[in-house]
């Protein structure tokens, strides 16, 4: 297989690990923990993996270990930084016994299902190191919840004699991890359970995770391009780019590609949401950024929007609510495509018919057409990029008209997520997630279960970080999913009272009005620490609090 | 203003020079020369520009020089590397004599109309060393074609006391620059005017231009992208990435990507047209690569397509064509939207008219509806991804059917143009452009005009690059435009029977086949050589044959 030059040069990195993880640790645990919430519910589901205390390595003296296996899993989204993850471990488990191998489940979890896997050596992950991409297993979207999927999984675990099973994932993955843990544990089943923190959305974190991998290299390509298009737009001087950033539920990537960039706008979902803003205001607010810089003179800027802004619009939450009972009715699904409009319009409530009205036509067209296998509207279908420039460009029509606004409208969209989701780790991404990995196998060789891998202190230098792990349990609480009430990890949304935000929010309006671009250019793994070695301004921002 | 960690760092990095210009040069001449085409013609046209020798810089003695004023104009679309020409010229200008003086002309050759400028100082362009983008004086699309501009501009110039105007651009631009200098020579107006080859397209290069600058960090930019692309695809395993890139007229960044990154298909408008294809045979082209990697269970893959694509398909060029008549006519021009299709569809001729039905319906409206403020049709608004994908889902439902196909087709879309046309330069850009900058003070010492600055022999170590002047009008040959026959530099399309084409010709049917993903990564500029300082695949293909 033919490689780049920088796959070929990059590849003899060598990730940075935390001291303690440099010799033999010994587990030092802190009190017994409860979870954030619903703390008799969650332990009476997790009798085995309730209130264990959170671990940390410190330095230890040498033990020797007999030969164990273990499992791991990538599930769900790609990251930067997998394959380190994957490499750590490998790395991590051979350094306690060079006899004991890591077995990769093919495919995501289906793969433990299925019984689908391969071993890996040292020259297969010696191809995988620093590099980007969930490829070297791949990954899916398979969620196990099921005994029966728990049961298939024991029998392949114990004709591999697999000790422990790692399992990559978001937030449900890891909440899922833990109910196989408690599973396993309470099978007396022999096989320990952990879990590490990914996705490139950043709502995995709280007191104990300080921050999900992925985020930063992530957010760091798209800054990269986002910086590359505001420099044509301040070259060229006649467009306003609307930017969509990847991450439905929520705003993380959109407020860390700001503060990396400075662009003249960028809505937060959480602020939209909290303000109840209607649409109109989303669209006056953006209108009237690009009357003042029209003012000036400087009819071009930029517009960062999360993906998932329309869905914590309330009124748009809303009319999608009852778009979806509306439509649910046998009596509508009998009709044909044109009278499907008119009976939702005949249907819905007056406030509802009023928002649905002031969509652009083929936006409304489509929330009441197009409807996913569950017959649900399908929100993520919308362009919000080309909708937003759309009801602004007739705005700012309507405001020529009254003489409140004199300039040129121009308008180009783009779309950023495939675009970072695999991109090669930076430095920040490949050290982390290859500690996350190695310290899962001291996890293992501790014999814990039910927790997370866990590195924190990343703001500092390496050396400074602090391994360990904590209990999966103490990060849940029970929210409503498909009308059940389900342990869950709680999701952490952009805090508008956080240090991130609050920065942020201090500072929009100059750059809205001024051109304050910057621009950070591409990710550089060789060059002064300033360049190579920065964790995000968000980390940054909620660390020095 | 903030600046990124990256450009406070880049800013010190000292671009490369070509041996011969480290020191004082003495001008070496060839034989006089001839244009490409229409001799005589281009003769009559540039009586005092024509038949001048190509020029080589060798090392040669220094001579006190009186200090002598320069003007430098970026016209035309940005391409990563214009500010290092900037400081190259200017450091040029100033090692010639500290009081030479550097002006820029605001906002493209309208600056130079206008009366619009600034005069550079150390501080100024030292904030703007190895960045992107053409912010420092911005860049304009204004055509310098008439006596009149040429008469305007001689009164700043002389205001001004300007010896020399450096014009920045494309083909379009030298060719006005070369019409400029043969103006002001016949006039004996004492302004002689260079020309500096520019263009991401690099649609700009013949026997004497090597490659035209910016089309290094625009493909290695596009490419870093089209990797990851490719690695989150291939770790998936779901999605055909349809990848539009910027270039209307050639197709040499969709070639030079295809190179970088090994997809599983790329086309090249300049082989579509070659080949007759028909829209529908570049359907079927794409449609058979996704179901013969369908048979072999690869659902995904990745697909570059040149913006200008459609426009070389010769049933679509013949369609436009009899379009922007029949909708010319007044009898149209009074129909409403809905009649104006019909009205298209009884005036066109057969053949045409079945193209027209066979396009998707939003496409064909779009065709037949709106149109430019010349009334015409508005190719570039066609969304040439989004249609070719719908195409080809079509075809291969109809392949299910019949049972020529089984597998599942769901596609992502991507255009990539404004993210690279203002990145930050690459080593080879950065080097090249300073070298070109700094290369055009000598040749106005030299009292050249109607010279193109040259940098020959880039492959090669910085060292060894060889530095001159060409005679612009030795590039020139007669080409319709407007309905009149006008002196041009011959635009360079994809030669088939080129290197390039044909290493990619001979290797495309193993990458559509199978997965040869490369992933080239983000640009690099501290590191290995090999990662850092390696010029286009183009480039190498041509330069080894």
């Amino acid at each position: 297989m033919e490689i780049s030059a920088l796959q070929k040069a990059r590849a003899a990195y060598q990730p940075k690990l935390p001291q303690a993880l440099k010799g033999p640790v010994v587990a030092v645990e802190g009190a017994p923990t409860q979870s954030v919430g619903n703390q008799e519910e969650i332990k009476a589901m997790f009798p085995n993996t309730y209130g264990m205390p959170v671990i940390t390595f410190k330095a230890g003296e040498a033990k020797p270990l007999q030969p164990f296996n273990v499992g791991i899993i990538l599930s769900g989204g790609q990251a930067p930084g997998g394959h380190n993850v994957i490499s750590g471990l490998y790395d991590g488990v051979k350094s306690l016994n060079p006899n004991s191998k890591l077995y990769g489940f093919l495919m995501g979890p289906g793969g433990l299902v299925d019984h689908k896997y391969v071993e890996f050596t040292d020259e297969f992950i010696d191809s995988y190191r620093n590099t980007g991409g969930f490829d070297i297993i791949g990954s899916g979207r398979t969620k196990l919840e099921e005994v029966s999927q728990f049961e298939s999984g024991i029998q392949i675990l114990r004709k591999l004699d697999i000790k422990a099973l790692v399992i990559i994932g978001g937030d449900d993955s890891n909440t899922n991890a833990c109910v196989l843990a408690e599973y396993y544990a309470a099978k007396n089943y022999g096989v320990q359970v952990i879990g590490c923190p990914k996705t490139i959305d950043g709502d995995l974190k709280n007191e104990q995770i300080e921050t999900s991998f992925g985020f930063d290299t992530a957010c760091k390509t798209y800054s990269e391009l986002i910086g590359n298009i505001q420099r044509d737009c301040n070259s060229a001087r006649k467009y306003w780019h609307f930017i969509k950033l990847m991450g439905r539920s929520a705003s993380h990537i959109a407020l860390e590609c700001a503060l990396q960039t400075q662009p003249n706008a960028c809505l937060i979902s959480e602020e939209v949401e909290q303000k109840a803003m209607s649409l109109d205001d989303v669209v006056t607010y953006i209108a009237q950024i690009v009357a003042d810089r029209a003012a000036d003179g400087n009819n071009f800027g930029t517009i960062l929007i999360p993906e998932g802004l329309i869905e914590f619009i309330p009124a748009i939450k809303k009319l999608i609510a009852e778009l979806n009972d509306v439509l649910a009715s046998p009596e509508a699904q009998n009709l044909g495509r044109s009278e499907q409009i008119d009976y939702v319009k005949s249907h819905i409530a007056q406030d509802n018919l009023a928002v649905f009205n002031s969509l652009p036509t083929s936006v409304a067209r489509q929330l009441a057409l197009d409807r996913d296998p569950h017959g649900n509207v399908q929100v993520s279908l919308i362009e919000t990029e080309k909708l937003l420039s759309t009801m602004v460009a007739a705005k700012l029509d309507r405001w020529k008209k009254e003489g409140k606004y004199v300039g040129k409208f121009a308008a180009q969209h783009h779309f950023f997520g495939y675009e970072g989701r695999c991109a090669a780790p930076s430095n920040y991404d490949a050290d982390y997630c290859y500690s996350l990995g190695y310290n899962a196998s001291r996890l293992i060789a501790n014999g814990k279960t039910g927790y997370m891998s866990v590195i924190k202190n990343t703001t500092k230098p390496a050396a400074e970080w602090i391994a360990g792990g904590v209990p999966i349990t103490m990060m849940m609480n029970l929210e409503r999913r498909n009308g059940k009430m389900k342990p869950v990890i709680r999701k952490a949304l952009v805090e508008l009272d956080g240090a991130p935000f609050k920065f942020f929010a201090s500072a929009r309006a100059g750059w809205a009005k001024n051109t304050s671009y910057i621009y950070p250019g591409p990710i550089q793994y060789w060059g002064p620490t300033e360049v190579c070695d920065q964790c995000t301004k968000t980390l940054a921002l909620e660390q020095a609090k």
